[in-house]
């Protein structure tokens, strides 16, 4: 069944339970997401890391959900109102996926997310052109593979709450995105703060958090 | 000479550049302390990571400055104003000297620092107690060693921004704070950001950008 | 031919040969478990680690066998007398297969088992509701993936023996599971034992010898 | 103060509170000890990890404890009834001080002890003789450096319930007792139990639990 | 074309190159063999690491080659004179295809070699009953997985040279077999010799060398 | 005796051989030295990683060497021609041993080295208005702690032959430098060469050699 | 879209992009390759790392570019003309996909590139008739897997400089090339530069830099 | 007491007990010493790792013994007749106290050492100039740091039994000898021996043995 789910978790903590697609067949995926759904009637709920399968399963069963192929998310429920603004910014195409998951993550928690790509270091122009859409956000989440420089230059050039999203993105021995995540955590930028390999969800709850102040 | 601080920063940031202590000799130290406070003079300036000589002479040198011997940092200067608040946990002895890190970090970046201590999970009666008085602050940063259990259960109990500062604190095998950092990044509780090892410093000045708001 | 079976085992340590199944085809581990039955008629043999083949197999060719799919063992022959009672428990869905093989092996060794489930410290309340159903038992076995903050949890709200099972569920970079069983090894609570990571069957083996007394 | 002591803990898990004595100063070690036994006044307490500087306070301060400079422990207060009895066993010189500290431990948490050395696999008639007298206990514990067979070996000989604490005697690349570590995890008898490098104090407390039945 | 075969080896050192399968397409490896046969008729030629579908076509190729399922090996050419005698010993089944690729080596490369099963350290006796064959032999090799505690027992019984080949067999966080390797080259027994892990092509060279005198 | 100079290695590689001063006495330094450079009069020789006494034993020893306290070393000899030039660029203090090691061996294999200093990736617009100078050598060194960053920067701003030398400069949990090796060879810039971590001196050499042409 | 292609890197670095074709569908490889062929008419353009689908459509739909098998490569467009020569080396067979991306890469960078292969260390005398060819280039990358000792024996011969590539390619445990990795950056020759593993192309595009002068 | 000394080793495996003198004071390590050739009055007895004072000591105390400064070692009783010839081979100075210990042993162990030193590959001259002394004896130990190439080549040159020995000898991230380690473990040339870092000790067991016949 699916007493399973904690439907207390908004009543502690104020943002509810949300469904790990990983692991769970489609049709438990569904289940639980429509459970959710119900116990939280004014609100969106959310569900990540949905496989193929899955995404197909909720299209055909749960109409009103809105599944992203790129993050591979889907959403069920009204938008609640929204509070705060995060940029979520990011390097190039292999990290795309991991900044919708997190920029998906960040609305279903109630703040609104501005994704910006394509500003990798190696090419500071774009960066510094998009400076003034970073500024006008509460909260900046830098999503980064390889050797993750991009938080660390970020860091120098805005004073706001910034967290780094490292990725499993590279070639050769990259040690499945531990040398990004090492990058992150001795960033020479005061004040960066990290969360594990990929996990553009947990960058996004703690992102709507601090946006909606 | 002193022309290698970053005066600029605080424009950049919003923030003073600080002296970390660590691998200078007590007079640089001093000397970068009284630099930063010359080009700062409406606020406070930070050293941090201060040895037993370098902490005696900033005493004798610059009288007006507040040394701490447990938390090993020196301010100088005016507290500015403080906006929002930010509670710093932890469970034991051992953890103090990096909470109290952690606070003056936060205080020196302009927000109300609130230090609770004596709340390790092997006796949750002592945390449970204190939750009226975290519930009260803007983010809480929780300070944690050996298995670091103390993130997670805050986590399931509060909806705050929450920052974990694994430590370096634990006995045999634990890879200098490893296993306290591999926790904090693997917490069941969603949204628990991380910092490196014993780092009070980051962690304080994270939390103080977020409780401004 | 099974002459392989160490069939003088019960003698030596009071327990008979187990068939542990990883990487044995379906009518060697069939076969293995009838030969065991028939050395040891008054009591019950164990395989553990079967494929799906491996039990449909069994199923077929030895029909008084009890099949488990969750633990994936099967059990042959008749129950023995029990004595003594381990508590067996689990935060969620994903540790349940470690649970339910601990739970199999423990009562093929001669205790009794009690599962308890859905008890992760990031809901505490759920925990402290079961306290007296564990306080009935002489040993607990707590299996925990991810930071696997349980066990320290567990061992300051009691002082029966404690038997730790790392998982390796988790999600971005947990290291199979080195992250719960780092954290297993340095527990702040005092006398925490451990076994390889997923490996119900060694602290069922472990906790039925404590419970039998 | 010594208010941080937790004198709740035998109430809740029925053993007392104990002093690390690493990372305290002679006096706080001296101190916290007198304090813990007022507080249980019947009964031993324990403190461990003393230094030579230490161990002279406490002869000098506390004439009524008892000081062990191999085991580097001191222990206060009247034994209470002892029930049950541990077998501490291992190989040599090297590991003496872990079986010092775990036999000491055993002791002051309510069980007997019994120190059996130089039974290194080595020398295999020497373990062979001992089999008797280990027999005769109600659990082992097998304290083991280099490549920790010990315990295998153990575990083919006898049923009782096997605790292996791992040391870090080696020469060479033994990385600080891993080695012997992940051999006590990986050991081919089953429902072998470990705890960290070196800690034998923790495997103290749990043979003591599992002895007392 | 075959060109790469160094049919300088035999001149060198002694002994003709060796074809490694792994890697090869089952054409390439079968060419490869025929050719060194050629280039060294007076005497067996080997290749290792053969896939079953390399096996199924050196059979229908090579008709007078010997080929092994279990060590995965095929020989072509006259037996030489052989010199000397290994025992290659092991503890159970899942070592057995390591031990064979060793055996079939030791006599490729000119040695008798006597292949000795089932003396897990486990049941300690089973060893001790074969200690006169070994005896008889000129160099051990021990084939060993898990804790990898048979070269340590085997070296205090005998003062024959003893290399030990780490396998990767294992449950749970073995890391591949590093376990073992780390035990081999930690033994607490004198002078054991390591290879690689699984490396029984390795260790088969060095012995013969040893056992040819 | 000092037979152990390979002065051969001029005529093979076309420079010669350098003392290391890591493990000698300051009277074995100053020896090899005297050696080196009679051996090759028309040309500096080098010795590096002098400690205090060894660098104040050749100032009296010999006169005519130039000594450096930062980077450690001595030089002895005529300046021979240099040929092309080397850039040596680094963030900050902390690398500044680093960079000098580096500068200095590059002018004693015959290149000219233009150190910059002070040009960390927080603030850019420093590194910016050094490109012209960087641009007018052959071949840049970037010298750099932490997360390495700036190398990956550099690599996007210019198209010479680039060596990271990742250095061991960090806090908390940097792996004495892994952190920075690691992100130079992970780079998002095309091209970029390391070295092992603090190793100014063979990045030195190369550079040398590469701006000789 | 292309429109992500960095179109003007050829300007600010004097080498156009690449297009890396691991995660890349073969339409949106051979697309990224066309636009990049047609924004630099007048030189090759290259594309790395091909699945046998992506060279097989690039094969169909861009008859003009030149596909390569063994390196996994394609290129497009006129060769535009070359300065400098590259010595690129390898031991055996299974380094060969490495060497040959990397001597493509040189071509497409504008130097020659000349292949050596079959110089294993372990027949020293192949390397030794080769010397001549190489000192005849301007620099050379050693392409080594195992233990990867032929950097060092080289740079023993040479003084060109020395860029070493270390491989994926062993047996046993090797940690995915970390050994070969390891010992190129402890190589006992001085200036050794290195690449992360198997990365031909990166070690390409420093040679051609190097090479073109 | 001394009752300790395993004085039936020698009847077991040919060869008495050695002293480690490692963690001993000076008196126990005499002590031990003596005990051993009282025990042993026709041949040679051995303790390694001796620090300076308990040479001076061994030197006042036992005036009969053979105290080496070098390899750390000390000696004492007449030299056993020898049988068969071992050479020990290095690079360089830093390697010679390894050189040294494995020398020594496999003269207490009844067997001709020759120690060849200087033969380093980056200079193969010198290696193949002393080929043919090589070729006299039975058995070869190459000690060896950094990248440890020396086993690989010496491999290809000769076919006799080769024992590597990794040593901790290097600069930068060597990880105290793993990099040698695993090189030598990942050798090209076929059935290279291995022991633990710096283990000249272990090396010259096996040697001696090999020799010996
Ligand atoms: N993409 C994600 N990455 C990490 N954790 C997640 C993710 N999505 C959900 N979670 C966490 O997983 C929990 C649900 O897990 P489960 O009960 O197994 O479905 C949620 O409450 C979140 O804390
Ligand atoms: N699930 C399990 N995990 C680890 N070890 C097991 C498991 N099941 C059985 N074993 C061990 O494996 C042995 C049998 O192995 P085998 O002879 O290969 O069938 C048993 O005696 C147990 O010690
Ligand atoms: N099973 C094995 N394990 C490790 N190395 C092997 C093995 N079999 C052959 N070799 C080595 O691989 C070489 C042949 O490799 P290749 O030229 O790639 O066929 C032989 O000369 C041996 O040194
Ligand atoms: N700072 C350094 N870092 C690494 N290697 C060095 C350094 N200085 C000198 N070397 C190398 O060490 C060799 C001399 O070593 P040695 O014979 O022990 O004095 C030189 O030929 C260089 O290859
Ligand atoms: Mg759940
Ligand atoms: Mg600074
Ligand atoms: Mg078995
Ligand atoms: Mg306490
Ligand atoms: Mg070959
Ligand atoms: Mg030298
Ligand atoms: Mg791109
Ligand atoms: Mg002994």
């Amino acid at each position: 069944g699916y007493a399973r789910l904690d439907v207390g978790r908004a009543a502690r903590t104020g943002d509810p339970e949300v469904v790990y697609g990983a692991g769970k067949t489609p049709a438990q995926t569904v289940g639980a997401l429509r459970a959710l759904a119900l116990a939280h009637p004014g609100r969106t709920v959310l569900a990540t890391r949905l496989d193929e399968q899955t995404r197909a399963l909720v299209r055909r069963e749960l109409p009103g959900a809105e599944v992203d192929d790129l993050g591979r998310t889907a959403t069920l429920g009204p938008p609640g109102p929204r509070r705060g603004r995060v940029a979520v910014v990011c390097a190039g195409t292999a990290d795309l996926p991991v900044l919708r998951e997190c920029a998906t993550t960040v609305r279903a928690f109630g703040a609104e997310a501005e994704e910006i790509v394509d500003v990798g270091v190696s090419g500071l122009h774009r960066l510094l052109a998009r400076m003034d859409r970073i500024a006008a956000c509460d909260v900046v989440v830098a999503v980064a593979g390889m050797e993750a420089a991009l938080p660390s230059v970020l860091g120098g050039l805005t004073g706001l709450p910034l967290i780094a999203v490292p990725t499993s993105v590279g070639y050769g021995w990259h040690l499945d995105g531990l040398t990004a995540w090492l990058a992150t955590l001795n960033s020479c930028a005061a004040g960066v703060l990290s969360v594990n390999v990929d996990n553009g969800f947990g960058a996004g709850v703690a992102a709507a958090r601090i946006a909606r102040g």
